[in-house]
């Protein structure tokens, strides 16, 4: 696919860019997906500035990847917590590329903090690509990208 | 697994993010998916300032994401061309991971701009996660997240 020929406005990389871009957001999803759901537990592992944590979570809630209500605790006040919708429970895939590339190419030498496993079985997961008619594919140059249904016609040299 | 005990600075997510948790850095190497080597090509599409892409080049070459090389054409001065290494191109599953949710939730009412397919059938490619044992696995709550061999002690409270 000649890719300078396409203008890069739609690109779907680019849109989830817009919303995931930044280093902490995807961070806090991570905590998500680990189970926090209160300001303070992220704010306990991230350590990033509070109103940064604040307008994130308020994006995420926006973008509805996160879910926002209320809970209390006996004797406390109010407060809020946030949970994975299931878009944002879609995110998956992108949060176990990113731990498998880190894995290979960035951990220490004892080995990975973290192993994904299949429920089920047990056994070790990793991301892969699979077809419509169930081949796995594992190379790049196995894979073709092509223009899809909506390609905007090419731009002016 | 109960996140909040672990000690993230090791987490494989985050130093991953510390490379390429920059909307920039992903869309460079978006474009080296899409065949781009040269720094005018970077640019035409991406329309960034020139010194964050020259900055960004160099930090992908000493991360060995790309590789730079000499080229020349007849008449020309030599110029540097940007190439995906084999680091590089096991990239790929980010990238496509990026796209697939894009795709899902941020694609025009036409439909994605681009589709990635299986060389070899022709089938439309996703973004999944398979396990040593060669079962498929699509749900997020099939996924179990453990220490691995890297896990650092719990952090007290």
């Amino acid at each position: 696919m000649e890719r300078t020929n396409y203008e890069a406005s739609n690109c779907s990389i680019a849109r989830t860019l817009q919303v995931l871009g930044e280093k902490w957001t995807l961070l806090i999803i991570r905590e998500s997906f680990y189970g926090a759901t209160r300001f303070e537990q992220f704010h306990r592992v991230l350590q990033c500035p509070r109103n940064l944590l604040s307008e994130r979570l308020v994006l995420l809630v926006e973008e509805g990847i996160l879910e926002r209500s209320q809970y209390r605790e006996p004797g406390s006040r109010a407060r809020m917590e946030y949970r994975l919708t299931d878009k944002g429970r879609e995110l998956m895939h992108i949060m176990l590329a990113f731990m498998q590339w880190g894995d290979r190419h960035k951990a220490d030498p004892e080995g990975p903090p973290v192993v994904a496993r299949h429920a089920a079985c047990g056994r070790e997961l990793h991301v892969t690509f699979a077809c419509s008619k169930g081949h796995i594919v594992t190379e790049p140059d196995d894979i073709d990208l092509v223009p899809g249904p909506g390609a905007l016609p090419p731009v002016p040299a």
